[in-house]
């Protein structure tokens, strides 16, 4: 029997977890700055919650439940594993109406499934840490998603990534003012949405495959390719004869998100990016993303949806929403050795040693006292040759180990044998725990 | 369509994680004090990792996940939630034993999926706390595992829990000793566990069903009711003429736990008690539970299982481990009242209101700098009239607010206003953050 995690699945080692535990950490410190309050819902939602939501290929993506006991047989499901966070905190929204703040504005880290094809990067179980502003249509929830979300990236220590911003009311102006056949919206838009990774000849070709004219085609990379640039949201809307009051109100909308992002950490960070235009066919108002060099795919995207929230009440609420991807978060780290050295932390900072099986009382008053001084204390448990038990620390990062053999017991000392540096010291057994404090201080200053 | 959660599962409202989160922190914190180190498993495992694992009783509550794809129809499963973290933590030791170290000290926090019927207090998904011991038979592990989940609960606040402890091999003792005929070994084990719920009248009323004759249950129900001393462990063995090696190992084990144990946190808790049986068929030494006055049930309990964790090795591994019942320890909690004033937090420290629609670039430079100094600081995104905002304010149970109207904005001043005391105070722009953490501190010690 193959003891592998599932397919596309993984098993997180100490290390692993100490790494992932660090980025979730900041992430939900910066929300919780930005006045988000946590909410965790259950791993499996009814099916009926679930299907439909996703159109028919996340339909296909779902975990399905058996039912269980007697209906085992029937080959039914009646639960599936969450697929999102968005379809569950509608439901939270329908359900605790009376209980939330008029204004809800939740974060939300937990993992969600979906039975993709697993490859490199991709997984069928992975995390989500979504923040959503629910009630306000207000631009301020875009401006405060957008300085939380560049907030935490900053802090985790990303200084090269951009936040690019568009607008689905602005993208249907381009395609109206470009005369592109409406029927061919969508298709236009998942080629438009590659521009940055494809370039203009690369969506040129796509759309020539779709048959668009040649006139349509050089009007739509025109506008969506010409240059990345705040002020370009001014030169284009002369550019569209056909706009609308949704259209003016989109190019108003974006140029409010920019002016009002001056004083956000987000300032230097937003881009206007006319070709993006995300997959979710749920947005209503600004869309953005987060994109890093070095990354093909977006370390997470957002924007406003405000027909969806409500879908349970039967009336719309609006909403707006970002959602970073641990996982591709953590991939850029690791790539970049962007992880603190104190991240990479060691099983203990002391292993107390054993000297023998008459020393075992010593040995658990010893640790008991270093713990209680704050220390976190491995105490090896049999009796083995002092040599195995060092190797042993040094094989779990332990930098410090004591000893406490015969004469140091009859001097009423114990031995501090630092392994990193491979100094050895005694002190009376008082001092100890301050003096393990005073060499762990002096390694991580050391370490920097 | 309903909007609750699943049956047996919870949605949880900020309030509920602040609550959860304080309990695992504290958990995490004592258990990396001991040298524990995190693992993480997947949700699933693979349907026969898990089927067959927790007997006839336990394969009817695993939830089972339908294929996917063309094999949908079948009906079939082939992946399974999470029923333990005992059986992926045995995947684990098979799969990375070139990576792990020699003695694997590990914790989990995570949760399960059982499909039990759902009743008050029991769910259909809760978090398990486990910490296990790999790889060592030394008494010292038992020590260290009691010590550690001891420390647990007393930091949490806990002083009225007891741990009770007993051995298996002891328990077979007793029965051998009492002349028990051994086709009942299973059965009178399980009415033995109840002797503090139902007491000896209890037992013995179970036992006379059995068929057991008077003079074996007498035996069994005064050695197993007699008295919960440890110093009874001593009493107790010369009135076992039958004990073999095993049994004698027992009485030894237990008095060096007791003995050893007399440094550590759990010296005053340990309790011997010889009807504890434990259900799980796994056990094969020093077993243990932790009880608290006013609930049944345990809040945790566990034991030592020397032949389980190297079931997909095919070799035996020794083995001992606790596992903490996360939802009892919150629900004693709760009824208790025991969480701490400040875990009870709000949505943040202070709400920037937003004056009219002109001053928004104002706030939000406002709540820039508040974020910078640290605080947790939501802002008001529509122009609503203050009163409603301070209203909203005081419902999610923000303490402070912040205004600045024409007037202070003149003078280059913004007014503070303490929700909890009603108290205003207009100061200089510059000085407002610190103010505001003054007024913090100063409620913050007002409310101890």
């Amino acid at each position: 029997m193959s003891t592998k995690p599932p397919s596309g699945t993984r098993d997180f080692l100490p290390d692993e977890i100490r790494r992932r535990e660090h980025v979730i950490g900041v992430v939900r410190d910066v929300y919780e700055r930005y006045g988000f309050e946590p909410l965790e819902t259950p791993a499996f939602e009814n099916i009926d919650t679930l299907l439909g939501k996703y159109g028919d290929e996340g339909n296909k993506l779902i975990f399905k439940i058996l039912r269980r006991g007697e209906h085992e047989g029937s080959g039914e499901a009646d639960l599936a594993l969450r697929y999102d966070l968005t379809v569950p905190l509608a439901r939270v929204v329908a359900q605790y109406q009376n209980e939330l703040p008029k204004f809800f504005k939740r974060y939300q880290i937990q993992p969600v499934w979906r039975a993709d094809r697993p490859a490199k990067g991709r997984f069928r179980e992975f995390y989500q840490c979504d923040i959503d502003s629910i009630g306000s249509t207000s631009t301020l929830v875009e401006v405060q998603l957008l300085g939380a979300v560049t907030e935490v990236l900053s802090t985790l220590g990303f200084h090269d990534f951009e936040v690019r911003v568009n607008h689905r009311q602005l993208l249907r102006s381009l395609l109206v003012n470009a005369l592109a056949p409406e029927a061919q919206y969508p298709a236009i838009l998942v080629a438009l949405d590659k521009f940055d990774k494809i370039g203009r000849e690369g969506v040129d070709k796509e759309l020539i495959a779709q048959g668009i004219s040649e006139a349509v085609r050089t009007r739509i990379c025109n506008w969506a390719g010409a240059a990345f640039r705040q002020d370009w949201l001014d030169k284009l809307e002369p550019q569209f004869p056909l706009i609308d009051d949704d259209g003016r109100a989109a190019f108003e909308n974006l140029r409010q998100i920019f002016r009002l992002s001056a004083e956000m950490p987000s300032a230097d960070r937003l881009r206007f990016q006319p070709s993006l235009a995300r997959g979710l066919s749920y947005y209503t108002g600004a869309i953005m993303e987060i994109a890093v060099p070095d990354l093909a795919g977006s370390l997470g995207g957002g924007g406003r949806y405000d027909n969806l929230i409500g879908m349970f009440l039967g009336r719309d609420i609006p909403a707006c929403g970002f959602s970073l991807g641990l996982e591709r978060i953590i991939f850029v780290m690791t790539e970049r050795n962007m992880f603190p050295p104190g991240v990479a932390r060691s099983a203990a900072d002391v292993m107390v040693t054993l000297w023998n099986e008459q020393s075992r009382q010593d040995a658990i008053a010893l640790a008991t006292e270093l713990r209680h001084s704050g220390l976190r204390v491995d105490l090896y448990s049999e009796a083995h040759k002092i040599g195995g038990q060092l190797k042993y620390a040094v094989g779990r990062n332990v930098p410090l180990v004591t000893i406490v053999g015969e004469d140091e017991r009859a001097r009423g000392e114990v031995k501090i044998k630092n392994l990193l540096t491979r100094e050895e010291q005694s002190v009376s057994r008082a001092d100890v725990g301050g003096r393990l404090r005073e060499i762990l201080a002096s390694n991580r200053s050391a370490s920097k």
